[in-house]
């Protein structure tokens, strides 16, 4: 089958690779209708991960049963299905409590709990910008859709970015009436935003420079604040008559660039230390590495990231991080897509047939004006 | 009337200052029983503060009610009460949801929510280190305590330590039967440990390198852990066969020492991230601080304490921060000790009339053997 | 000065009475603007409760600080305020914990914890359908809002029924998501399915027989159920494929009838436990009695329900009741008005001078065609 | 092999059946070493339910894994395993929220979600009073136990009436500090204040009128209350100086007798309606049923309990109910008996064999003093 491959740096190639098989009585075989793009793909392309040649790429996946292993009952070959990125067993202690994103049992990597589909460190599986997926514990990982073809482009998005745009939130802590204030107008940025709004908060702040974004974000009802053209936390102080946020979600990550494009790994946390109130809350999914080979300094190559936790402990800040546990959230995205309450469908620029990641991955890489998510379709 | 005034670094002095007085109609005046010196008093004698020469210290007060103001109506004279550290006013946002430590009312320093007694930064207010104390919004603040002079050194902790101490393992998310990781022995440090074993943890560890204090651990059924004979982390893992802690509370802060005695602000909270599983959550109680003069690099003198951000990203940690909302868990944890349940006068090692506060400051500043906790008594 | 006074069974008047008077250090006088007709008024007009002929009504108030106490330091002349029909002392262990519904020092009634204001057995405080009314703890009671007149017919909602509505979604756990089903469209069960899809409910029923109610319900965007044309709880299931509800809200109370007009207690209770689902919560506020000297039965004079309790056993459902908190709600509920994210002005029907108060009382009374909801004004 | 059969009214016998098999790929086949006769086996025994002749009975089990089938990967041969009396399949929604006693998939059973093992409605599943198991879908039910035979009878606890117990509490909203009454001195209610006492309360009464049961309460820290002494509600109102409990736990359930032997299902509602505070909560694990063909009144056989719901809504009370998700708990319960802080054991009163099952039976449903707890040891 054809699959998207990593080759190199910058590099990604559309190959032949064998077909996924059931390994274990309780997986599936999902053929792949959509899979996406995801932002956090583009740190392996950038080389700042130890992802190996060769891998197939894609944890952002949906598609159709093709056929399922003898201990699977609930999900039959038919069935439409959103894959969450995480792969959980649904038994170890972290499971139980709803962490699959910190799956105990799925991922043989030292140190690392948790393991996903195509991505550095995070276990031994194939990817799903491919035509095949093998999904492990289907009955456990697999979200049931409704059949057919209705709102595909919505519901590609539960794999991933709505339910981790939704646990930034989450974990910032929100409530009803808050003020949020996202920093990164990127797919996750623009869902956290799309998920405050869904959940009732009063007002929220969407930070970023790039225009295209930021009108999306506007477009939802956000109220886009550009930071290359003013500091963002006096900004948003000066639109809330000096009040800040409630909360504040973190969409951007170790990466982060000022306004002269520097890298700055702790300027996004300063600022949200600034921008949100005492006893407030921020929620990270942004992403930051323990390991940075390709740092702007020694501190930060380990990790390392310096920003003003005086300041957060004098306000009594909590803080919440890391990847979402994807089916905590999911059902309940579906049923508000179904609803017509949510329509995370809004922010994608581009259908590309797989045989075309390739350009997806440059232009969305560039962040080139009016690539803000790229969805593959393999059977196009 | 005799009180404990800040006269310089490394010194304090017991001298004559005017008594308090209402100014208001919601004030009371309380005749301290017992005030006991706190180890962040001990920031402010280092000259790590910028506190003002001739300010009244003492924000761990509890005595009796001598006179009120006309508003006041709940508390009556002849009370017998604890004085929460935190001064709130009751009415704004943030005692609204319960975070009196962040008062939005009381406190006209900038850009500094919450007030407290005799403390820098925290609002123009007189410390109970003295004969008598003004208490604001005496209704709402003051405690009531059984009459008489039971539990008299058991009710002195519930002003400050003993609630801060539960904060911290109500920060850090710990339910029953999970495992803590307590970081420093100090008042604090043994406090959380109390609450945790209260609050049904299956098993505490107690790190520090004071003998003492490792002692009076093992008493109260924690399990100590010396970080001047091995790396604490290794352990807590080599103690839980490999597991590590379901959560963790930091009760040192930015003045962390290495055990040959060097500071680092950054140890403690990389410890916490390694011990902690994934998923789990740190409470932090210990003191970190925006402005730092006497710290030991520019990044610490401006509260940047670059610790391992990465890998609690990586881990999904959750961390709770910043000073104890006292009334929270006063009356819950006065009922503990009417009960028999809590005893946290396990840790007064020295009971001082007034005039002797220097020697204690001294004492407890050095950290001398068997110096755990000063309790002044400014009526002995 | 006018106000609207209790003569006796179907009978209110407006006469003159004295002014009310800064009684404590801690009042404000209000100056009333506007003041609603509550849906439970309606019990004691028809006589279902045990309040004083002479009593002035009106626990839905809102208007301009005219004068405040000595203790008063928050709210000022000229403020324009929402008055919470709790009338709460801010300080009691209840207060402490957010439930100001159940203030236990401000209603001297045996028995009966939670004061308000011109209500059977709520404690001696006049109510406010009147030109002034006596504030008693304005610091803590009082919620400031924005000065002039815009938006009075929504903030004069958030006295009692927006965040009435609100607590029936709180009690029953909605999460964002769910199907909620609300029994009642009356101006409570109105705002509940308000705050149910502000919250982010997927889909929300509304059960009520009147088709003005049922007709406002549909355009918020609810879905309404007419059970005077079938079963409601057939109705819901078949409109959700046998799913049903996860959450549901009583917004009825002890005199439900049947589609004949027969009046059944347990009849919405018994609804409530067959619709939601399994492990789903139900929130009840609409209004349960201790003791009903005009109810059905023995059983239903005791306040005795005799609902399925076998049903609600074996689906393991969680049930929360009571008056709402309203300052738990109120600030935030101000915020999602301002920010034009709540509406809840669209239930008025009718704003009357204070003089036709009389005439409100009945045709609200009788249902009447169109009268979902009567704001006087006394200025006007 | 030997197994409990269930016969008729009052009458099981010990009886050769045929040895369980792996039927599903998800299976295990667990070696009884221990399994309880449960106060809810009574229910069956005294013929208040629809159990069918022939029945396996026994849903408290424990031992050591046989075997596994192929879709099994956590759980080996030769683990020493509890197994939760609820059977879960670990993939519904139920199950994925945590409520696996509400599991959706395996109760064939029309209009019941959740199964168990040998019991009346609870699916098709043999039980476990016999030498060998099926347990349906073993990685994600069993909970692993540490190797060997050690603390057996603490262990044996965990599959039901200790974390019934905890559930009871955790129902009732319980916070540490809290005065608790329990009411009901059977295994279930003396493992609810067991668990109270470990999470923190500050005061338990237990309510009965057995000696030995109270005897046992008084054994582990709680206050026993004998209600055939004197209204209950009056001594904890006289105990507590007025106040009655923050929280209540009904571990007694729809069999509630008074002192004279007269069944009254809502006795025990009523009771904890009038005992805990305004705002307070009660947790409900004694059972309930919907329909009850041996009860007192036609009311009660359609399982109504008119109970004084008026004065529960007066009091803005928190009722929570059902089985107990006992996954939910088991694994911390199990720390904290290996940690040496949970006993549970300390109401075991009689080991038999196998074979003296129907003696047990008899006993125990007598209330026989001092057969309190009786454990089968099937190998015996």
């Amino acid at each position: 089958m054809k699959a998207v491959v990593y080759k190199d740096t910058f590099e990604v190639s559309v190959e032949d690779v064998p077909e996924p098989r059931i390994t274990g009585p309780n997986d599936a075989i999902v053929k792949i209708t959509t899979t996406n793009i995801c932002g956090s793909d583009l740190h392996m392309y950038e080389g700042r991960t130890n992802v190996v040649s060769g891998t197939v790429l894609g944890h952002e996946n949906m598609g159709v049963v093709q056929e399922v292993g003898p201990g699977v009952e609930r999900v039959k070959p038919g069935d439409r299905v959103s894959v969450p990125f995480n792969i959980a067993c649904g038994a170890c202690a972290n499971c139980m409590r709803g962490w699959t994103s910190f799956c105990l049992h799925t991922n043989p990597t030292d140190g690392v709990d948790g393991a996903a589909y195509g991505y550095a460190n995070m276990g031994p599986y194939a990817g799903g910008q491919a035509e095949y997926l093998r999904v492990p514990y289907a009955d456990f990982n697999l979200l049931e859709l409704p059949p057919g073809d209705e709102l595909e482009n919505d519901f590609t998005m539960l794999s991933d970015i709505f339910p981790t745009g939704w646990h930034g939130v989450e974990l910032s802590g929100m409530e009803p009436g808050d003020v949020v204030a996202v920093f990164g107008a990127g797919p996750v940025g623009l869902m956290a935003a799309h998920s405050a709004l869904i959940r009732g908060a009063s007002q929220v702040f969407v930070v970023d420079k790039e225009q295209d974004r930021l009108s999306l974000a506007a477009e939802i009802g956000a109220s886009p604040v550009d930071f290359s053209t003013g500091d963002p936390v006096q900004q948003i102080l000066d639109a809330t008559g000096g009040y800040g946020a409630d909360r504040g979600v973190e969409a951007v990550g170790y990466q982060a660039h000022d306004p002269t494009g520097e890298e700055h790994p702790e300027l996004v946390m300063d600022n949200l230390v600034q921008v949100v109130r005492s006893a407030g809350g921020i929620g990270v999914v942004g992403v930051y590495m323990p390991q940075d080979p390709g740092a702007v300094s020694e501190r930060a190559k380990q990790g390392r990231v310096g920003f003003d936790f005086g300041s957060l402990f004098m306000k009594g800040q909590q803080v919440g991080t890391g990847q979402c546990p994807v089916k905590r959230y999911n059902r309940q995205l579906r049923d508000l897509i179904v609803a017509g309450h949510a329509r995370p469908s809004f922010l994608v620029s581009h259908e590309l047939p797989l045989a075309q990641a390739p350009e997806g991955y440059q232009h969305f890489d560039n962040r080139d004006e009016g690539w803000t998510k790229v969805l593959l379709k393999p059977a196009a």
